[in-house]
């Protein structure tokens, strides 16, 4: 069996958003399975791959302008949020539950909350707002809340978010294939001649 | 007349040396001209772009092998210079004097900077080495040396940086077209697009 590709994303990241929409196909493309990691790109990664957005006038100006083109290039939906970007905790902590009882239905939300977020402009950091989404796959409300409320799954993520930068991750989205690291939605190009043809 | 693609890059951005392969062939396939803009990714980018590279651990680590790997993707060679960064006031300021005199002589200069700093590991902070180069088009090494400490060579630098982030750049490599910003090796596909078939 081949090895996983281990896809790191932030639920506010508009780039992970659009790579959340290629990796799977490029993943079947070369029969490989990609595992899906949310993580929080906060405080914690200052110190190792930059200043977060909102601080940086142009860069964030011309992100906002970039991802809009970006969608339409590639013909995705997409609105900018009107609070952006906004904490991420609770939709990565619900990922995490699910993902425990079914990896590929996780994914689903997954796509779920991105729309919630990039489409239809909800406010994903509202916990409501998660758990809507999560009955919508039929699941309880009540269990769910009390498992994102409690200490084990917070400390998971924490746990989860310090591997991902022990593994090199700095920012999201990011790719990792056979130890190799991809930095960002423009370089799946480069990760899938890495799938086709091994190392170069 | 199409209007000019601008094209800002920094001596020392290994993104700036790959784009500076590519953006002639493309503004050529769609009938435009390329103004090239040298301009020093420094102190003064900090509060509208980003932290510089040397201070992110992590990041760095991963431009390094990301840089190494496009270039073999792309078949461009590649060594990472011995000294990254290194300060790029010198080669910017004796490309805008040979900008002066022949533009597009000025464009092979700045691609012999590009090859002595990422693949003959040369450092192109030494005024000697961009003396040196200068004088391998024939031209007179003294008269270059004496434009190149001069006052008013290093004042335009510094207003064509200014000018640079009244528009927008706060990073390179970046293109400005119609009005239109891209930051980015990784955006040239877009701009193509966006030469071939207008705003979308």
């Amino acid at each position: 069996m081949s090895a996983f590709i281990d896809f790191y994303f932030d639920f506010a990241s508009p780039y992970s958003y659009v790579a959340a929409h290629m990796i799977e196909e490029i993943a079947e493309r070369h029969k490989r399975s990609v595992i899906w990691h949310p993580v929080v790109i906060g405080n914690a990664f200052k110190a190792v791959g930059g200043a977060p957005m909102q601080t940086l006038p142009l860069r964030n100006e011309y992100v906002e302008k970039d991802v809009a083109r970006l969608a339409r290039y590639l013909g995705l939906p997409y609105e900018h949020p009107s609070s952006y970007p906004v904490p991420t905790q609770a939709a990565a902590c619900a990922f995490l539950w699910g993902q425990d009882r079914d990896p590929e239905r996780a994914k689903e939300f997954a796509r779920k909350v991105f729309a919630a977020y990039f489409v239809e402009d909800r406010n994903i950091a509202d916990l409501d707002v998660i758990l809507e989404i999560i009955e919508s796959f039929g699941l309880e409300r009540a269990a769910a809340h009390e498992a994102l409320n409690s200490a084990p799954l917070k400390d998971r993520l924490k746990a989860e978010t310090d591997l991902a930068m022990a593994r090199g991750v700095f920012s999201a989205p990011f790719f990792i294939v056979d130890g190799e690291p991809f930095w960002g939605y423009s370089r799946l190009p480069i990760l899938e001649k890495w799938l086709a043809d091994g190392p170069f």
